[in-house]
C-alpha cells in the first residue's frame, strides 16, 4: 500500500535551521548600531521573502539577502569589513557539519528494503554535499533536489519513479513544503515538527484524513506498518 | 543505436555567456579607479574559480564572487552604492530573456519522437526558469539539472532513464562538461562550439573515435541519422 516513502532532509534527518539562526544572531550583532535586534531580523526576513522568487532556497540566497539588508540598514554606509564578514559567515554555513537528528539512523535501518526517496530543496551543490557528509546516501533509492516543493514538483518525482500518489507517504518538518502538497496530490503527509522551523514554512495544519503527526523520525516505521495493517 | 540524446542548455540551446560578459564589463567599469580592466577581470576570474567548489555554477555564485572581488580590490573601501549596483546587476541577469540560438527550434522538431534529455548545471531555480521561458520544456523527455557535469552525474542520469552509455549521445558547447565525461562513460560526445565560452569550460579536444564536432545544432539531426546508418 505504501509503495514509496519520501523524506525531507533539513531538520528532518539533520540539523539545518540552527545554522541559519546562529548566523542571523551574528548578523544582528554585526549591525547592532543600526537598529535593535528585532528590527534587523525583521528587515532581513523581509528581504529573504522578497528575494525567494529570484534566489530560491538555500545559503547563497541568504548571503545575498544579508548583504542587501546590510546596505539598506546602513543607508549605504556599510564598510567592506562588514561585507567580508557576511561572506565568511555564509561560507562557514556552506561548510557546516552534518549532525543527524536523534533516531534517524535507526529509523532508516528499520525502513531498509523500502523505496526511500530523499526530497529536499535548496542549493543543489550544498544539498549534495550534505547528503554525502551524512553518510546516508546509500539508504535512499533516490535523492531528489527540487527548486521548490510544489505539488507539481512532487508529481514529477513520483512520475519519475513510477509511484502513484496514493502509495506515497512524505514525512518532514515543514507543513507547507512536506505535508500539504503531498496531501493535495492524494498521498499521505506525515508532519514531524522540529523546534526550529523557518517562519515561511510554518502554516496551519489542515484537517485531513491522510495527515499524521509524529514526535520524531523514530516513530515513522511503526506508523507505516500501522497504516498498512489498517488498509 | 542512439537510444537517447542529451542536450546542454546554456550556449547550446540559448544564449547565456553573453549575459555574464556584459555584466563583467559593467563590473570593470564600476571599479575602474581600482585597477585596469584586465587586472579586474583576472581577479574576478580567480575568485570565481576559487569559489566553484563551495558555490557551484550559476548566477548567485557569480554575484557573491563579484562582491568579494569588489571588497578586495578596494581594500575594504567599497561603498554601499557599488554593492547595491552589483546586486542589481545579478538580479537583472536572473531575469534575462531567453534567446534561442539559430536553428535550435528546427533541430528539435527534426529530433521529435526521440528520447531527448536536457542536461544542464547551475542554479536550480534559474535553470528551471529558463527552461520555462524558452518554451522548449515539452520537447524534452526530461530536464536534468545537476550540480556538476561529472561522469558520475551523467551515469546517474542514464541509470534513471534506463539508457546504457553506448546508446547515449550528448551535444553541447563545453568540451569539458558536455563531451569528455560522456566519452569517458562510453557514450558519444558532440562538440558544438559557441563563440563565447567560459574559460573554465575550454579544454583541449581529445583524440577519440566517438567525438564529433558540428557547426551548429542544425547539423545534429543529420549526424544522428548518419551515426545510426553507419552502425
Amino acid at each position: 500500500m505504501i509503495k514509496a516513502i519520501g523524506l525531507d532532509a533539513d531538520d528532518t534527518l539533520w540539523e539545518n535551521e540552527t545554522f541559519f539562526r546562529v548566523t542571523e544572531a551574528e548578523f544582528r550583532r554585526l549591525l547592532a548600531e543600526h537598529g535593535d535586534a528585532e528590527a534587523i531580523a525583521s528587515r532581513l526576513f523581509d528581504a529573504e521573502r522578497a528575494n525567494l522568487a529570484r534566489y530560491g532556497y538555500g545559503i547563497k540566497g541568504f548571503m545575498l539577502s544579508m548583504i542587501q539588508t546590510a546596505v539598506e540598514l546602513t543607508d549605504g554606509a556599510v564598510d567592506g569589513r562588514t561585507i567580508s564578514r557576511i561572506l565568511e559567515m555564509g561560507q562557514d554555513m556552506l561548510a557546516h557539519p552534518v549532525n543527524l537528528l536523534p533516531g534517524v539512523a535507526d529509523a532508516l535501518d528499520r525502513l531498509a528494503g523500502r523505496k526511500l526517496i530523499l526530497v529536499t530543496k535548496g542549493d543543489l551543490m550544498d544539498q549534495e554535499r550534505k547528503v554525502a557528509a551524512s553518510g546516508l546516501g546509500d539508504r535512499f533509492t533516490a535523492v531528489e533536489i527540487v527548486a521548490d516543493k510544489t505539488p507539481e514538483a512532487y508529481a514529477r518525482v513520483l512520475h519519475g519513479h513510477g509511484v502513484a500518489a496514493e502509495g506515497f507517504l512524505m514525512a518532514g518538518n515543514s507543513m507547507r513544503s512536506d505535508v500539504i502538497p503531498v496531501l493535495e496530490l492524494g498521498g499521505w503527509g506525515v508532519f514531524i515538527p522540529h523546534e526550529l522551523t523557518w517562519l515561511v514554512e510554518r502554516v496551519e495544519a489542515p484537517d485531513h484524513p491522510r495527515l499524521r503527526q509524529l514526535q520524531s523520525m523514530s516513530d515513522l516505521p511503526d506508523l507505516v506498518a500501522r497504516l498498512e495493517a489498517e488498509a
